[in-house]
Formats: structure tokens, C-alpha cells, sequence
């Protein structure tokens, strides 16, 4: 790590570690250190004034802090960044006196180290650009238009043979007739295993420049769906977009979308929906970035086998009943607008392949990105999401399984859950005396909801400071209006409506955390089943990659607390994000990273949990804070990090 | 020529020879010798009563004739077939006094020799056939449906690779299971030039046996489509249908149909009407030989570069403007689909490479059926359609041109003109005294128009019999009724509305006639042309092919009177009807004739006569009959055939 300082709090004289540019805030929130803050961080609560009493930051101005009290050196700690060490005073009031200052090195090792992947691509986009400028017709040498520009091709570029669709032919006369026989062509490079290339004429672009070209990198996933607009010659991320996978509607889980998928165009629903969220994704990138949607090349989408067959429009049937057959796990490219995607003329798009009915390409492309594949490290990979897939073994030895922990670790199916987005509540402290919430929200905006990561770590700190039990629900004594009965059960209390980007207070329910309870006992399960297949047991393993569609806030103690991770050391953890969405990214910049995918889902062997009698006893044993069995949760049981 | 039978005619005593199974009306009709005949030889007007003196014949019952009269030989000649050697009586007042005998050899000259394809194709579809009966998945062998199939081609075909389109991914579960894993791949080997094969997987066809595999063979011609249904297993033909260019209502030639095309939406609308007729040539084609449409493999098109570019939907805008300029000629099969035809999924069309603007895949695909690219022979070819188009030359030299001699041959822009189909006048004599018509048509069925030789053999005698005058206008003062005045200047007419299948009176009119006259000089101009570039004269011809929409009857003498055909010796004339259409067919047997076409194609040298001085001083020489310098035509001069 570089550019580190240190941060000083007053009076508890608890010094913790953060990065430049950190904002206080959030170094307050690592450290445990309670600083009340009901807005997320967005400036408009004002009740996260400290006062800085050594050093410089950087304070944002602010109309919460009186012209007298910013020059005695009082800021928000949430519109302040850290740029050299300092020390800060906490107001008296405002200090969680059960705080306990923990040794510098273990409360680093509680945020789950980013990772980002050690795959390095090259620059091997699936599509060619040339520039061209083939003699213009005449009396002698009057042959069409698409054998010029084949001709020259060929003669000039190496580019043979070439191929082209109906399409192109109907625009190649004007288009190459706009700028007087200068265009740029676009071409794909068609590698089928076995035989040389040959080459699929795309589109034709006039003008004397090459233009801007991009893709879109996707990850379908059950309950999200998550886009990148990528720029193919630079690998620079151009925008961002997500948003809820629209078919929810149509069923929480997979299971629930095969059976909408077998009724009365029902396929065909499901695949319009899930198009049409991607097309908002699409549009949204574009605008972001300021991009002309006839940049866009291709797309490379990442999903599990029932989100892949559904967005093709394939027949799940055979998915869902024993011996689990998929219609197909690898499909060469399809054309965009055959899917009805807001996609140019002549662009495409290439799925991950998958593994098994349950295994799809969304785990592929998540071990193509961690590098698994190609690495001596024992390694465990989980991947939280709706359908949990995880992986076991390097490059000798993959074995993966999947399990149905829901979409609960999305925000999907709780009150007010909701993606790792921007007003989602990530990052949460409780005074365990007055169980006043302390929160920070992605990007600081006003607090709409809470994601997986966020809510992680508030079941994690209401199990140790008593207010919920192992069973998760909630104490009924504790003297505070947070905890109250709400039309579920018993809730509490957030995010107040007046503090928060909506109007109604932010709230966790008793149903919702039953959930929680269930999506962490599915992945436990999981894992413990698959490391026991492989005869491996946890403190064999070399390292744990989380991925998953969280925040950057996913607190590793907390995981680990309510019996999501296995309590093994800590610095053994790596958290990647979404690695789905990732490895996605690597083969829209690197085709030959999408082939290798293929052979790394070739390598896969997959175990079939629903087959295996274990897990439903690993996945009873587990619905428990942390589990039943507390002897694999010695940190847990010891509490050794306070 | 075998199973030769003498046929004598008394009075006259002319001898001719015929062909086992001739009707003694084609007989007739062929020698020269006068029969009335009215109904086109349907045997509905009983005029053509002859009396069977010595020998025997094959006659069918008919109640035109008496019993006693049927006991003493007497038969209508129409219905009448010939099995052997036999003397025949004209009742005298049905002899035309002015019919000279010619000798016998000379007259069996005078019909143009008719010529199969001296291609011998192979048996290689573009399609291949394979059953299959993988075994079907279990729990340890759960590998996707596609994997599975082609992992089988792969190991038990040596198919290998395999791609193929999401359409058929979507219906491969169903279709694998309707038969418990028993079923037919279809698939299509891809050729392209400088790479390995590979294979496009099609379709599925449920059960044990392979399905029956067919093809369209079809010609799209300005003025007609003509389609064949082949079995591609046996090359069978298994139905034939034809019918106008519906695009006719949009232009009579190919300059105003790419005037039509580039008005809005005009394209898409001369795409719609010929795909529509191709449906129906389809539609008919099953029906006549009670074929499933799922049967279609393919379709192979053979049309001039208009007709192709309109078919396709390509811009034709190009095409009419120097330098004359194609969007593609060797263009990659199209899927049926996006062209609208009903063929069943995965479907496909491939259309002959064209030479240049105006000499298309029609003559190519002529080209490679008359065999002239793999012969010495010095070879003149005439392609006599709407857009005519000639090639000289042979396996060392090609070279070629085209002009638009109109679709009057086809029986276009004609009152009472038709394509050779039942019903057409093909075979026509005129009784010099008298100027009553025997008529023979297509089939023998009721007469409803007269097609393009029957056209020539009229217009011939008509010039001989002193009915015409050199500028083709009727002569005014020769007694008969049939020549009167009509709507269109005088008219003559062909075949009353009482013994016609029509309504109305059959006529042939001077307007009529000037188009007539138009065509036959742009054709004779061409090859005319064409012959100086070479510097090669008529005489120095091996041989001349004719090609076109006749039926079978034309007949040399006539075509060359009206100055048509030069006025070489007979015998080097062959008649191969449409080249084009057959053609297609050996494609649609043999992929690799498909292949060779494109190198065909490419040797090809064109000559654009538009664009030559010469070609319209040959063309305004030509607009008489049979043209203005009558040495070029010493057999008409002289009247050595009578």
C-alpha cells in the first residue's frame, strides 16, 4: 500500500491507518471509530462535525459549519479528504464510549484486501478496423463495388478470405460513394478451432478517419444486471450502468424464471425484458460518456446458464430436471439485432460459455478474471449472488458447484435492500450504547437503500453489541425507538425518512434478515460441501477470493461474524468485486481470453449439490449466527476483534 | 438419332422422317405438309382428319371420327401416334398446292437440333445428410444437447468443425427428444477458397431415416421465372412450373426497372412481387409432385445482374450509370428467410456470379451448362431473352456482351404473346393459298397465346407467302378474313375465339410485329458486334448454341429468314432451350459446377456495347427483314429451302 496516513481520533487516542484522499468519514467508519452520520455522507445532515487539531485536510466548505467554528478547525468529516497525517478531536458527545481501539494491523485486515486481476490482457479486440481507399470504378476496371473493396483487402491488408452478409451489401454502394472511395471497413476475424481464419465483413464507416470503436461488457446476473462501455483500442472503461435484471418480476430465482419460462410465451417475455434492461444499460453508458451508439462493435455477456438461455431464448426445460442438460454451453456469436439489442449494424455478441446447468459462464468468466486458472495457489472463489457459484483448486485442479442462496445479498427480496449503487447504505457503525446508526453510502448520495455489504455489517454489530440473537431476531428491551413492530414483524430503524434520498424511514425486518439467514447458510453449505469433496479442509487453503455484487465495504470480521466466510486468517482474503463483470471485460479487450475461457470451462468438473445429501445437512447445520457448530468460528466465539 | 420412322404423305408423295411415339401432326407440321389444325392439336376441332393407307398406328379413340370411317383408317392426325413406317392420305382439299417437297435430309435441318448439357454432374449437394443417434445424457454424462451432437459428427462422421445459428439451437431440445435421440443432421459444408471446411449444422429431423432432400433450381428472368423441384439424392426433377416476372407491372426491361427501384420504396417492392412468384413456382412445384416443404435444402438462382441485384434487395442505382458498376457478384449464400421465401429454417439461396452490369449469373450459369468453357470448339451462344445476352469463344477465350432486345420473344409486350407453357402456339404452318393457320401447341392444349417460336415460324412464313413486306407490315389485298383491322393497325389472326382456349380471337398485330422486329435486330447487332471485336467472321464458327424461353419448335430456316440467326449452314445450330434453368440445376446437383462458375465467371471478358458506335449502325441495318445488306443472308435470297 502507498500513500499512507495516519489518523489520530481524540480523546479515545485511537490511531488507524487510511490512504490519501480517504475521506474522514470513512476512515472514521474502518477504524470503529462512531462518528454520528445519518445522511450517508452527503453533506446534508451536518452531524458529522469534527474538530481537526493537527495537521491540514482538505475540508470541502459547507454552510453546516459557522464561518467562527471552521476557523478553529471544525469540518464534516464526510466532505473532508485526508491528505497528510492528522490528528482529530471527536466531541465528547459524540463519542462511542464502547469503542474499543484495536491494534493497528488487524483493523486494516478487517476490509477484505481489492483485488484486481492479475490477468493482463493484450489488445486483441474481436474486430479489425482498416482504413481504405480502393481506386474508384472506371470503364477498364469496372468490377462491384464489394470485390474492390475485397480486392484490396486482400492485396494490401492480408486480410483473405472474406465473407459478408446480405446487410452490408444493401449499404456498401453509398457508403463507400459518401467520401469518395475512403472508408474505414470494419471486420471480425472468424477463428474456428482447426482452420485459419478467415474474415466477416462488418460495416463500412466513410471518411478519411477510423472511428472511435467500443463494446459493451455485461454480466447478466439473476437479480442485476451490470454494464461497462469499453473502448477496444485502449481498454479505458468508458461509463458504467446497472440496474435491476427486470425479469425479477417474472420470479426471484432460477427455478421460479424456468417455470415462467415454460408457460405461454413466456420464453419470449423473459428475453424481452432482460433485452430491454439491457438496452437502458446500453443507452445509459452512451449518454454517460458522450459515445455515438454506432461506436459499439460487439458485446461479451457474462450469466449463469438459465440467465444465458433466457436471454437467448433457449428452452430451459431440460435445465431444471435430472440429468440437468443445457441446450448448448458454448455459442459461437450471435447477431445483436437477431436479440433485439440497440446495437448497430453488423455488431455481435459472444456468451461466456458455461459448465454445467447450475455452472454457467458467469463463474467462468469470474476464474478467467482471479487468474485461478493459471496459478499454484489453493484457492477458494466464492461468488455471492442470487445463484452462489463457487470454485475450488488452481491450475492443476477445478472444482466448482453451485447453490441457491437468492437474491438477498443483492438487497433482492428484503424491504429495502437494493444493488450496490449510489445512495445504497455500504458501510454501517451502531453505538452500542444509544444503537444510534453511523452510515455511509455509495458515492455519498442521500441513503435509498442498503446492499449486501451494508447489510453484512449491521447483522454483524447487532449480534455483538445484543440486539439480535442466533436466531436473528431482534431484543425487545433495549430502551430505543430504532427497534420497533413494523407490518413484518419487528424492523429497525435506518435511515429516518427526513435524512434519507426517499420518504419513508430506511428499515431491516425480522423477514428480511430470515433471508439473510438462508442466503448465507446456501453459500456456507456450499463451500464446506465442495472443500469436503475435494478433501480439502479450510486451513489448506492458500486464499479465499470473494466476489459479488457488494460495495467496496464488505468488512471481512462481519462476514465472518454472521458465518458467511469461513473464519480462517484474514490477510488469506481478496475481495474482487464482480468478477463476472470483470472477466467480461478482459475478453471484449482480449479475444483470445474468451477462447482461453472455453478451455478453462472445459476444465471444470462440477458437482451436482442438489444430488448430494450432505448439503441439506450443512445447509440446517448452518442457519445460525454464525452456525451451529461454533467450533469453526473460534474468532468468533473468542471475540478477539472486539 | 434412333427409332427413325418413314412417314409418306399422299398425294404429294413427300417422305419425311419422324421420331418414334411423334404425333403425326408434329409430323406434318415439321415436312412442311399442310393439315388444318385449329385447336392447337387438343383434339377438340377435328379438322386434322387423315387417312392411314399402309402400316400401322398408334391411334386414340375419339368420337371426331365415325366408327365406319375409323374401320377404314382414317384418324386425327393430332391424336395419332407414330410407331412405324407408314403412308399417309390428305383428303385433297386439305393439300396446300403450293407446299414444295424438299429433300428429306434438308428439312429434318430445318428444326434446331436440340442439345442436353454435355456436363455430367457428381453427386455433391451443398447440403450433407447424417443420422444420428447419440446416447442420450445422464447425471455422469450431462454435457449440453449441441455439445452433444457435435461431439458425435466430430467422432463418428469426421464433421468437424461445427457452427451453427441460434434458430437451431432453439429447437434442437424438442426435436432431439421427439424420437428418443434418433434423428437427421442437416448440414451444410462451407467452402471457403484457401481454408479447411467447415460445417454449418442446419436443421433436425426427428426419427430413424433420413428425410427426403430437394432442392430449387431456379431462372429469374426479366420477363420470366422458371423453377424445377430436384430430388438432390438422385437429381430427379421432380415438378417444373414457370410464370411472368410479376415485376413486369414495373417496367418491361431492366433500365426501367432500376428506374422503378430507385423511387421510395420501390426496391422493396420489386423484391416483394419476384419473391412472391418464387413462392408460387414453390408452392406449385410441391404440389405437382406431392413433396413436404421441408424438404427445401436450398434454392440456386440464376438471373442477369438486374434481376439479381433486385431479387437481393441491393441497390441497383449503379448499375445503370457508366462506368456500370455491380455492388457484388459473388455473393455468399443468403439465408431464405431474409428474403422472404418459403423455404423451410435453415434455408438458403445461392445466386450465380455475374460477369458484369449487364451479363449476369443467367449466362454464366448458361456458360457452364452448354460446356463451351471446357470445349475447342468455337462456339457463338445466344441467349434470346428480355435482356439478351451472347458469349464467342471456348475453353481459351470467353468473351461476352449483352442488349436489351425487349421481352417480345418472351411473349412480352405481345397482344396475345405468352411463355412457353401449355397452351402456346409453338409450331404454326400457313397455307399459302388460302392463309388459314395449322397451329400445334405446347401440350396440345387449347390455344391461349402464342410463345416465341411460334412467333418466328409465323413471321418467317408470313415474309415467304408475300403476307408481310420486308418492313413487317401486313400486305392489304390477298382475300382473306383473317387479316382485318383491328385496334392496333391490321392484325392477323392466329386462332378464332371459338377454337382458342380464350375468349377472343388470337391475333399477331404490326405493332406487335415492330417489336418483334426491334428484338431480333438488337440480338443479331449483338453477335454481330461481338464477332468484330474477336475479329472472328460466322463462318469461322464451330457451332452456334441457342438458348432462350422457346418451346420446342424453333425452327432455323424461319428464325433465320426474319434474320434472327445468321445464315450459316444448319447443321452447326443446336437448340439447348433455357440454359440458364439448366444450369442452376447442375449447381444444385454438384456444389463444385457452383464453384467452377465463379471461375467461369471470372474469365469472362466483357464487351459493354453501350458504350460502342458500332453496336447502333448494326442495330438500325438490322431493322428489316431479314436486313438491309441481304448478302449477309444467301439462303433467304436465294429461297434454296422453299
Amino acid at each position: 500500500m502507498t500513500d499512507r496516513i495516519r489518523v489520530r481520533f481524540l480523546p479515545d487516542d485511537i490511531v488507524i491507518e487510511a490512504t490519501f484522499g480517504d475521506s474522514l468519514l470513512d476512515a472514521a467508519l474502518n477504524a470503529g471509530v462512531f462518528i454520528p452520520a445519518a445522511c450517508g455522507g452527503s453533506g446534508a445532515c451536518g452531524q458529522c462535525k469534527v474538530k481537526v487539531v493537527q495537521g491540514q485536510v482538505k475540508a470541502e466548505s459547507t454552510e453546516k459549519i459557522r464561518p467562527q467554528d471552521r476557523n478553529q478547525g471544525y469540518v464534516l468529516a464526510c466532505q473532508t479528504k485526508l491528505v497528510e497525517d492528522v490528528t482529530i478531536e471527536v466531541p465528547m458527545a459524540k463519542v462511542g464510549r464502547k469503542v474499543i481501539p484495536r491494534d493497528e494491523a488487524d483493523r486494516m485486515k478487517t476490509m477484505a484486501r481489492p483485488m484486481e486481476s492479475p490477468i493482463t490482457p493484450e489488445f486483441n479486440p474481436m474486430t479489425i478496423s482498416v482504413l481504405m481507399n480502393p481506386a474508384a470504378p472506371r470503364l477498364e476496371d469496372n468490377s462491384s463495388d464489394y470485390e474492390r473493396i475485397i480486392r484490396e483487402l486482400k492485396v494490401n491488408h492480408n486480410l483473405s478470405p472474406v465473407v459478408t452478409s446480405l446487410d452490408v451489401l444493401k449499404v456498401i454502394p453509398n457508403k463507400v460513394r459518401e467520401q469518395d472511395w475512403q472508408f474505414a471497413a470494419l471486420l471480425k476475424p472468424e477463428h474456428l478451432p482447426g482452420i485459419d481464419p478467415y474474415y466477416q465483413l462488418l460495416n463500412i464507416y466513410p471518411g478519411r478517419k477510423a472511428p472511435l470503436r467500443t463494446a459493451m461488457a455485461v454480466d447478466i446476473g439473476t437479480t442485476s444486471l451490470w454494464g461497462e462501455l469499453i473502448n477496444i483500442e485502449t481498454g479505458e472503461v468508458l461509463a458504467r450502468s446497472s440496474r435491476y435484471n427486470p425479469q425479477i418480476s417474472m420470479g426471484d430465482d432460477v427455478i421460479s424464471r424456468i417455470v415462467f419460462a415454460l408457460k405461454k410465451e413466456g420464453s419470449e417475455k423473459l428475453q424481452q425484458v432482460v433485452v430491454q434492461g439491457l438496452n437502458e444499460i446500453i443507452n445509459e453508458t452512451l449518454e454517460k460518456s458522450g459515445t455515438s451508439r454506432n461506436s459499439i462493435n460487439y458485446m461479451v455477456t457474462a450469466g449463469n446458464t438459465v440467465m444465458t438461455h433466457l436471454f437467448l431464448g433457449l428452452y430451459p426445460r431440460f435445465l431444471r430436471q435430472t440429468p440437468y442438460v443445457p441446450v448448448a454451453q458454448n455459442i459461437g456469436p450471435v447477431p445483436a439485432e437477431d436479440l433485439g439489442l440497440d446495437m448497430p449494424e453488423g455488431a455481435f455478441v459472444n456468451v461466456f460459455p458455461g459448465v454445467a446447468s447450475y455452472v454457467g459462464g458467469d463463474i467462468v468468466s469470474g476464474v478467467l478474471a482471479n487468474g485461478m486458472w493459471d496459478s499454484d495457489l489453493m484457492t477458494l472463489f466464492i461468488d455471492i449472488g442470487t445463484n452462489g457459484e463457487i470454485v475450488a483448486g488452481n491450475r492443476d485442479l477445478l472444482m466448482t458447484a453451485s447453490c441457491s442462496a437468492g437474491p438477498a445479498f443483492e438487497g433482492g427480496g428484503l424491504q429495502h435492500g437494493m444493488r450496490a449503487a449510489p445512495g445504497a447504505i455500504e458501510g454501517v457503525l451502531i453505538d452500542p450504547e444509544t444503537f444510534e446508526p453511523m452510515i455511509k453510502t455509495i458515492d455519498a448520495k442521500p441513503a435509498i437503500g442498503i446492499c449486501g455489504s451494508g447489510i453484512i455489517n449491521i447483522i454483524s454489530q447487532m449480534l455483538r453489541i445484543g440486539m439480535l440473537n442466533q436466531n436473528a431476531k431482534f431484543a425487545q428491551d433495549l430502551g430505543t425507538d430504532r427497534i420497533r413492530k413494523g407490518t413484518s414483524g419487528s424492523e429497525y430503524v435506518i435511515c429516518k425518512a427526513k435524512e434519507s434520498g426517499l420518504n419513508e424511514d430506511i428499515v431491516l425486518t425480522e423477514v428480511d434478515l430470515d433471508n439473510i439467514l438462508r442466503a448465507k447458510a446456501a453459500m456456507f453449505s456450499g463451500y464446506a460441501c465442495l472443500l469436503e469433496k475435494i478433501g480439502l479442509s479450510v486451513e489448506e487453503l492458500d486464499r479465499v477470493i470473494i466476489a459479488g455484487a457488494f460495495g467496496s465495504f464488505i468488512n471481512l470480521d462481519h462476514a465472518v461474524t454472521i458465518g458467511l466466510l469461513p473464519d480462517i486468517p484474514r490477510d488469506k482474503f481478496s475481495f474482487i468485486g464482480n468478477s463476472s463483470l470483470k472477466g467480461a471485460r478482459l475478453a471484449v479487450i482480449d479475444r483470445r481470453l474468451m477462447e482461453k475461457s472455453g478451455d478453462i470451462a472445459r476444465s471444470m468438473m462440477n458437482v451436482e449439490l442438489s444430488e448430494d445429501p450432505a448439503y441439506m445437512d450443512n445447509f440446517m447445520a448452518a442457519l445460525f449466527l454464525p452456525h451451529t457448530r461454533m467450533q469453526l468460528f473460534p474468532s468468533v466465539r473468542l471475540g478477539v476483534y472486539g
